[in-house]
């Protein structure tokens, strides 16, 4: 596998844009389009949330017969808590992507992001997917990686090349936090293309799997906001023969560049968190089973505590530790080994005596490495976060001001 | 129902005390003792956290029987993830206590707030419970609010009387936080004293349902400490028939009296919350059943978006609906309507237009007051939580240090 140049556009025969709609206040960038030339095999895996944008309920109904052919996506409104306006914007922005770009209203995927409970500027949001259609580039995709930005500070982005059958399979994508490490509100989205060619079961398998992986492990399952949503969209350009079976070779294969793809993302998000100063990279390790080592490592990450104890350069183990214990994982705290970096804090349960000054200098890397040896089985898991700091108040304290 | 003077020595023949035994960095009260002269029937609630301090173990072995004489506490150092040693020192502190006072070593609550993962200077600790048994009196029950306090700022005490049977029954309180708005490693402690007679089964129900409609309306369940507890004793000196039936009046009236105490502690732990600057009040109505009420109350206050939107003074209700919708509890988001103080900011799952300028002068107000309504049964609950400051970073980021 080799990481390549571009993002969404590097596979073959996607193209992509982004423009300013003017749906933010500022003059941003707001509206992505990514566009296949031929009809793809598509996959999603949305947001847990009973609240749901009106997008999602959409793309649900579409995505039923496993095809898209586009993605549109706006950032700065949510459109949620919208009712049945809400319902009918996301359709209408559907529909006006699908006849910019002469392709059916049922293969285009509707994605938001931004302030709950504010009808869209339905009328800007056109004009933007017309602007976009009409320029949309194999060039365009980094224009997308910005417009779908909310708070990020940074555009997300990474491109692969893996060979299947001899054949070179590329995969692009592009990502948005993250506020908050758990996407709560701050919807994380992701959407991911490649030119492979793969059949929907394997292709929603593949996803559902990454996720879980990735994304998923920079969130606390009950924190999700009511527009995360993960979408891959594969158009079988690169000629491979298509996969069908997921215990091949080849699925294996593109699932692994799938995974790293999300797993790069994922840590971007995490360490571009509201106000993060760091990355944390969790492992767990010697659990009983994959539950326990995610359950655990997620817990850790997602404690405000643990966080500001990062920020604060401070060796608190304990709330590490106290973090694990309120996870809902079984597990005996009397067996726990927890390291930061290759420095051991605690043995069976209890502190050891260490360098206050040599944890301080762990906990000045970026990324903040912690392992949690859990000594009682084989299963492992690795979550990330970042740490909370002053500025974390600040972006959401004043947030629509 | 009348609100007395006092705290824990209220109540007739409870007596306590406050010292300095240095477990503290600081030149600060660490050692609290609260006593009865007679014998008390005893109950109390423990941390679900897995990772339970020493004291725990102790405590639920020493309860066993449904008596206690004698309380101990310390500030400033945990006893937890301390091991074999961690027990032995806890078994250490209610044998000192039951010898200073003459009375049995199983008849001693103990429990410790503060660092994890740090032995206990029991020399100190010793020295410090001989000298608070010395001088333990009526007045000394301030002394033992404050030395019972880590990051509070102010110490927490209460105390009223109502009347069972024509006879006064006195019921006294002191609790401490709350660090975090979800006793998280931040321990939570709270100790109820009263004069009442009543059995073992009714005080333990009473603990336990007043505790439910409290503290733990202040957390988030999973996010608990290793030291959490709340604990009562009642000597019978009122003079009351023993309160032996859960569906008498008298049971009842206690309850409520129990529940008001408890109540205005945990309301006082919230708004003392670590860089807290307002009490955020979440009434959820008209639930269908009262689990999905206290679900979603504690999911709203416990929302880092939303706690820091009342900090920000920024009406973003979009957040508190989001929070609830991950608070795992099942409820239709079409239905809810959404109230700042008097003010509808959402009906029917959607925004409504709302004065900004009336909105912020709510999320001003101390307490914030926000009203879910689910619009689908009679059920209701109410949970407190704080905004989320500045300050709460500066707190927990420098700890230890």
């Amino acid at each position: 596998m080799k990481i390549i140049e571009g993002a969404v556009t590097a596979p073959r025969g996607f193209l992509a844009q982004g423009v300013c709609a003017e749906v933010k206040k500022k003059d941003q960038k707001d509206l992505a389009i990514v566009f296949s030339k031929e009809k793809c095999t598509c996959a999603a895996v949305y947001t847990t949330n009973r609240v749901r944008a009106a997008c999602i309920d959409i793309n649900k109904e579409n995505l039923r017969d496993g095809f898209a052919q586009a993605v549109v996506v706006n950032s700065g409104n949510a459109n949620a808590c919208t009712g049945e306006q809400g319902l009918a914007d996301a359709r209408q922005m559907g529909q006006a992507t699908a006849e910019a770009l002469n392709i059916k209203a049922g293969d285009v995927v509707v994605a938001s992001t931004g302030v709950i409970g504010v009808y869209m500027p339905m009328d800007r949001v056109i004009k933007g997917i017309q602007r976009a259609a009409e320029i949309i580039s194999k060039e365009g995709s980094h224009n997308a990686s910005l417009a779908i930005m909310t708070t990020d500070l940074k555009p997300k982005e990474i491109a692969v090349e893996i060979e299947i059958q001899g054949k070179p399979v590329r995969i692009g994508a592009m990502a948005k936090g993250s506020g908050m490490i758990h996407p709560n509100m701050a919807t994380m989205l992701a959407f991911i293309t490649t030119d492979a060619a793969i059949d929907n079961i394997c292709l929603e398998k593949m996803i559902k799997n990454s996720t879980d992986r990735s994304y998923n492990m920079i969130s606390v399952d009950r924190d999700t906001s009511t527009n995360d949503m993960v979408v891959i969209m594969a158009n079988g350009l690169a000629g491979n023969r298509c996969i069908d079976d997921i215990d091949s070779r080849d699925y294996q294969k593109l699932q692994e560049a799938i995974d790293f793809v999300n797993i790069s993302l994922a840590k971007m998000i995490a360490r571009d968190g509201e106000g993060a100063t760091r990355l944390i990279e969790v492992r767990v390790i010697n659990a009983s089973d994959l539950k326990t080592a995610r359950f655990i490592g997620r817990s850790i990450t997602g404690s405000n505590l643990t966080k500001t104890a990062v920020f604060g350069e401070d060796a608190n183990w304990g709330r590490i530790l106290a973090a694990a214990g309120y996870s809902q994982a079984d597990f005996d705290p009397a067996k726990v080994d927890i390291y930061l970096g290759q420095a051991k804090m605690a043995e069976n349960g209890r502190g050891l005596l260490f360098d206050e000054d040599k944890a301080r200098e762990e906990l000045r890397k970026d990324p903040v490495s912690i392992t949690f040896d859990l000594k009682s089985g084989n299963c492992e898991a690795t979550a990330w976060g970042c740490d909370l700091s002053y500025e974390y108040i600040r972006i959401n304290a004043e947030y629509r001001t």
